[in-house]
C-alpha cells in the first residue's frame, strides 16, 4: 500500500509527493525537522518536539506559521489516513520555494513548505535493543549549530556508512577528545559507581526530548546522573553505555570502539531505563 | 517567459519542476552543485566546472552515472530553449530519491538526481564591480569539508544575511583569526608592496575554479602572488581586495570590517585582474 504524504496543504500518494527544486530545503538545506515516535496508534512526546520545532526555527529566523494545534491536527490525520499503530512521523519544515535560487532569505511573506510522512517500524520490539549496539568514535565534522535540528545531515549519514563499514551498528561524534553525542542520538554512559552521564547541553549537540524525558525519570527513580563531558576511554571503562532518541527510545551500547562493556550484553541499569521510558511514555501519549 | 528546468531527464516549465520529497538532496542535503556561467550564450570554464564536480561526487561516494559529454549537452540544450545569453546555469545531483528515509547511503544502483536550470543575469556590466563590496567577517561555523561543493550552505546562506543587517554585500568566513574564504567566493588582498595573497587549498575551503584561472593569469601577467592564510587586520592594511567566483568573476572588495582601502574604490590591480579573467574567458567558451 502507498502511503499517503502530506505536502503543503495536501494528502498526496507518496509518488506524488513532490516538492519545487527551487524550494530552499533542496538548494541550501535551509530546513529543519522533527521525528515523532508514534505507538498505539497515538503521539509519543508530541509537546516537546512541537517545541523544540519552534525553537529551531526562531534560531534560523524561519517562519513557523503553524500552530501547534494545526501541527498535531496533521500527525493525526496522517496517523488515521495511513492506519499507523507504531512507527514514526517526520516532520520538515524548509523555508519555502521562492521564484529563484538566491543565497539571501527569500523576502516577508514567502509560504515555508511543510512536508510530512510516517514510518511504519516495530519500536518497542526492537532486535537491536535485545542484542545492542556497538559503536565506533569519527570526528565531529559537522557546522558549529548542532543544537538545531536542520537536514545538514551528511556528516551524520556518512558517520553510519563509517560505522557500518567497521562492522558496528553506531558511530558516536568525538570532538577534542569528548563525546558530543551519537549520529542521530545522545550518548550516555554508566560508570561503574552507577552514575548516568551524558553531556550537558550546549551547541555542540541535540537537546533531545528523549534525553530530557531520561532525565526526568532517572531523576525520579533516584538514579545518580551527571550532565557533563565524557572520554571515549571513559565510555570503555563505564559498565554500561546507551543512547536515546525518538525512535530507538533508550538503546544499549554494548562495544565501544571494539572495547565490549561488561559481559558485552545490555546492562541492568540500561534495561530498566528502557522499561521505565516506554512505561511512561505510554502513560502520556496524545 | 517561464524558464525550461532540466529535472532527471525531462525538461519542463519551471512550474512543473519538481522532486520526490524522499529525495536525498531535499532530507540529508545529501547533494553536490556547481554554477557555471554563461557569455555570450557559451559555457565558461566548464571543465573546471565538470571536473571539481567529478571530484566532489567521489568524495562522498556518490554516484555520477553522466558522461562530461552528456553533462555538456544538456547545459548547451538550456541555454538554447532558453535563449540565454548572460547568465549561469545551475547543476545539482543527489544521490537520489530511495523509497524512505534512511541516514544509510540507498542501496547500489538508485539512481541519483540531476537537476540543473537557467538564471539571466548581466554579469560582465555589473554596477557592483564598478562601485566594489564591502564585506564584514564572521566565525566560520561550517562542517568541515568545505573543499566538497554540498549543499549544505545554510552557513552560509547566514552569513549573507549578517552582511546585509550589517549594511555590508557580502562576509568573509573567519576561523582561528584567519580567512577562509567568502561566502560564496574565494578572498584575495593584493599587499602593499603589489604582491597577491589568497589562502592555500585544504579542507577549510573551496578549490574555486575562478581562483584557480586567476592564479594562472596572475603568473602569466608576471604578478607577485603567495598562496597563505591572512588575517582581517592585514585585509584592511592591504592596498586592495577582492574576492572570485563564476558569476562574480573578479569582484573588487573596498571595505573590511567598516575599514576603507585604499581610497575606497576598486583598485588597479583587482580592475586589471577583472578586465584580463573575463578577456581570457571569453576567448576558451565552450
Amino acid at each position: 500500500m502507498s502511503r499517503i504524504v502530506y505536502v503543503n496543504g495536501e494528502y498526496v500518494p507518496e509518488e506524488e509527493a513532490k516538492i519545487s527544486v527551487f524550494d530552499r530545503g533542496f538548494l541550501f538545506a535551509d530546513a529543519v525537522y522533527e521525528v515523532t515516535t508514534v505507538l498505539d496508534g497515538k503521539l509519543c512526546e508530541f509537546e516537546g518536539h512541537c517545541a523544540r520545532l519552534q525553537r529551531s526555527t526562531a534560531e534560523l529566523e524561519m517562519p513557523l506559521p503553524w500552530s501547534r494545534e494545526e501541527l498535531l491536527e496533521i500527525h493525526r490525520e496522517l496517523i488515521a489516513r495511513n492506519e499507523l499503530i507504531e512507527g514514526m512521523i517526520y516532520l520538515q519544515v524548509s523555508r519555502g520555494a521562492p521564484a529563484d535560487r538566491d543565497f539571501h532569505y527569500p523576502e516577508a511573506g514567502t509560504q515555508p513548505s511543510l512536508v510530512m510522512f510516517t514510518q511504519a517500524k516495530s519500536l518497542v520490539d526492537n532486535p537491536s535493543a535485545a542484542r545492542g549496539n556497538k559503536v565506533i568514535s569519527v570526528e565531529d565534522i559537522r557546522w558549529a549549530r548542532r543544537d538545531i535540528k536542520t537536514v545538514q545531515l551528511l556528516a551524520a549519514s556518512m558517520a553510519k556508512m563509517q560505522a557500518e563499514a567497521a562492522g558496528a551498528d553506531d558511530a558516536w561524534f568525538v570532538q577534542d577528545g569528548l563525546v558530543n553525542e551519537g549520529s542521530s542520538n545522545n550518548a550516555w554512559i554508566v560508570t561503574k559507581q552507577g552514575t548516568l552521564v551524558t553531556r550537558d547541553l550546549s551547541r555542540l549537540l541535540l537537546p533531545g526530548i528523549t534525553r530530557a524525558s531520561v532525565l526526568k525519570y532517572a531523576e525520579a527513580a533516584q538514579l545518580k546522573f551527571e550532565e557533563r563531558p565524557f572520554t571515549i576511554a571513559e565510555a570503555q571503562d563505564a559498565a554500561e553505555a546507551f543512547s536515546t532518541s525518538a525512535s530507538a527510545f533508550v538503546m544499549p551500547v554494548v562495544e565501544v570502539d571494539g572495547v565490549s562493556l561488561g559481559d558485552g550484553t545490555p546492562g541492568p541499569v540500561t534495561k530498566r531505563l528502557r522499561e521505565l521510558y516506554i512505561d511512561e511514555s505510554r502513560k502520556a501519549l496524545l
